[in-house]
């Protein structure tokens, strides 16, 4: 919806012409008519949501922001509470009722259909990630023995309250699952086929209790519209459609992004979250990160004797441990992504690291002879030239391994891999690097110039 | 597919049980087979492909990785090729064709019936970022004159060469776009209805030169399984199908997360990637960054009598710098994620650094408070206490208002926002922090204790 059109919403909503409007919003998609509601005053909202026609108005409503939901509930009498409920699919009903505070789900409950009202609390009571959470109840099961003929005529009885009818699974009495079929195999086959002797038996399914991710990435994989979800005995009791997929991937990527940066994963939307849990989900790692910085810090202070008789050596420890640091994330972040598209497997730990020791050999040596040249060039000074360089080949091969390795160990203690990021790997590299660092300075020095790093060496090693 | 079933599979092959194999392979996914030929030895994989039924072995095919294609390609006889391009959908062909050298480019195109060929070479003209390369062409047109009948007869006929028949779309004559109808709402309807009476006509298409990636992001607004792609007369030339905008929208995230690890993205995956074209995505941020971290050396050298007077100073550096980059980090990563989920828009920029603000205030007060009090603990050094307390408030404030207002200025220079991310943040911050720190700490040692610091900020100030 482009801007001149809400401008022309919001002008016929002010001259009050109701009957433009609502010819205007009905031949809108109900998504553009969610985003445009977002940004409309909270007391226009009820009034041009009832000029919806009753299914796209149920549409609309599932797709709307859970803030407007509930403002719109406040304002809904019992029967166009009712109204709105009946028309939404299960899983969106089940969605908005997590959402809401409990005296909202209480009454939504209440005016929804007995039947309607059991399917909800049927995908409610399984816990939040799970792919029982993620389902629908509504979907197409058909019988083995059936000819085309009946599975087409059930089909268009069931399309109205069904969310996807594109796929059809096939059960037996006790609803077990023994296949799918296609509409688009329906369509193909003739009008006296037997479903069963020309379903697809491939056993493709998910289990009500698996991690609402792995249901994305099997779907993913498979290219499924939808997935069949069973309980422990096999029996179907549920699909997820491949919207509800989409979206989890996508907050689940998100989850990923912001653990990587070393922040708690947000629950709402960048503007949705307040202040304080916005300082909240960031502080912990902060706190956690400073203190294991004054660490190094210590260590830092260790050496004292050595900077302060060779102070230039202070001058390089930004760009050493700044390097470690990115050769660090760098190869934690292709292991993480990696691991978390399925490229990367547990098995693959000793390739990996293999891999990533040749490719720290490359970078080592490129920027060690870059730096070495530098130095030459600015200081005319061969001992500093070859420390910085060694201590630049030790940094890089350090930070790469340990970037590669400590996301695969995350994963096999059970740990989310992205928690071993930039920031956790930059910490511990900064440490080691200085460590790195000033020994070899110490020891180069104390053998080839300056002699007053001996005493500094003798402070040190001692 | 279970390891049993591979090694099953391993020593039919090896006692040459081609029968038992041929049946075997035949229940399975074609995903699951791609997965599992990937992992088979090169001289296995003709013989194994061969044994696959022509539907699924063409199905099966599309889903193996580029390599594995060229090698079959290779070992196949011209009637052979034939057999598997015919069989193919033309996007999966087309995208074959991309990613094969000129010589099997070639064998492929010759071998390809005429209509499909022209078909593969009309996908192959569009650019590779747009909608066009990623459509297919072969979709279902229905006519607003054509009666439900008359759809379903056609859709039956279509149903075989076509990817998706769910959604079909209503042309006129010169093939404009009128609208689009559903399967299930043909099944909704009466068999005399006219689709022009019926059809959805909300204008939602994208235009062959769109970026792939908005395709994606639109069709996950809406919900589609599949997006019509029109020309800029309007006229319908394909459509991209659900499974293809999950890829793509995979590979945009992969893409963003190693732009913000400061990588070059990868065109292949992880371990297809040569070890030398690991390091050259690499490198090359690697470089720079060391080279801009040699700038904050050089602030720091600028302090030396600062830190020879007073040589606890060094010691919070790691600290004070390790804080502000992940503080920057982290902001820069909600603002770059936000923006790619379209959560936060460029006319937000005020509205999220005045967000930012609030939040880093929360932040730099709790961790100075925290800090002060374990510096006053070890120390008993109220003015260090104040100098590092301080030094946290205005490196925290300024890495959150930089880390959040990088990436939106990048974006207003139509730069990728994801260029704006830890490694550039952290190495901006390190050196504005160490000037903020010495110069706050100078003027409170100058006025408070420690008379050697006099001449250092003699020296540094002057």
């Amino acid at each position: 919806m482009a801007i001149s059109m809400e401008k022309t919403i919001e002008s016929l909503y002010e001259a009050k012409k109701y009957q433009t409007l609502r010819d205007i919003l009905s031949s809108q998609n109900e998504a553009d008519i969610a985003a445009f509601f977002s940004e409309v005053r909270e007391e226009a909202l009820p009034i041009l949501f009832r000029l919806l026609p009753k299914d796209l108005a149920a549409d609309t409503f599932a797709l709307m922001e859970p803030e407007d939901q509930e403002l719109l509930i406040h304002g809904f009498s019992d029967s166009e509470l009712k109204e709105v409920i009946d028309e939404l699919y299960v899983d969106d009903a089940a969605d908005i009722v997590d959402e809401m505070p409990a005296n909202v789900v209480k009454r939504i409950l209440q005016n929804a259909d007995p039947e309607k009202r059991q399917m909800i609390n049927e995908i409610l009571k399984y816990p939040e990630d799970s792919a029982g959470s993620l389902m629908t109840v509504e979907y197409i099961s058909l019988r083995p023995s059936m000819t085309i003929t009946d599975a087409i005529k059930r089909i268009r009885r069931k399309v109205r309250e069904t969310e996807t009818i594109y796929t059809c699974y096939v059960t037996d009495n006790n609803r077990h699952l023994l296949g799918y079929i296609s509409v688009r195999t329906l369509l193909l086959s003739n009008e006296n086929d037997k479903i069963g002797d020309i379903m697809d038996t491939t056993p493709v399914c998910v289990n009500t209790m698996d991690d609402k991710e792995d249901v994305a990435k099997k779907m993913n994989k498979y290219d499924f519209v939808a997935m069949p979800v069973v309980d422990d005995e096999m029996r179907l009791v549920g699909i997820v459609t491949f919207d509800d997929a989409i979206d989890v991937m996508q907050d689940e990527t998100t989850e990923d992004i912001e653990i990587m940066a070393a922040m708690a994963p947000a629950e709402e939307s960048y503007f949705r979250t307040s202040d304080i849990k916005h300082a909240k989900n960031r502080i912990v790692w902060l706190l956690v990160l400073m203190l294991s910085a004054t660490l190094t810090g210590s260590i830092l202070s260790y050496y004292e004797s050595a900077f302060e008789s060779i102070p230039i050596l202070v001058s390089f420890i930004p760009m050493l441990t700044g390097t470690g640091g990115n050769c660090g994330s760098q190869s934690s972040t292709m292991v993480i992504r990696g691991m978390s598209v399925d490229e990367i497997k547990l098995k693959d730990f000793f390739k990996v690291v293999w891999m990533e020791f040749r490719i720290s050999l490359i970078l080592s040596l490129s920027l060690a002879v870059v730096n070495g040249l530098r130095i030459l060039l600015f200081y005319q000074d061969v001992t500093l030239a070859a420390v910085i360089s060694l201590s630049i080949i030790g940094t890089v091969i350090m930070a790469e391994l340990i970037g590669c390795m400590l996301p695969m160990i995350a994963k096999k203690c059970r740990l989310d891999p992205a928690i071993m990021a930039a920031p956790i790997i930059t910490t511990l590299v900064d440490a080691l690097c200085i460590m790195l660092y000033f020994n070899i300075a110490l020891r180069f020095f104390f053998f080839f110039s300056y002699p007053e790093s001996r005493t500094a060496l003798f402070f040190c090693c001692s």
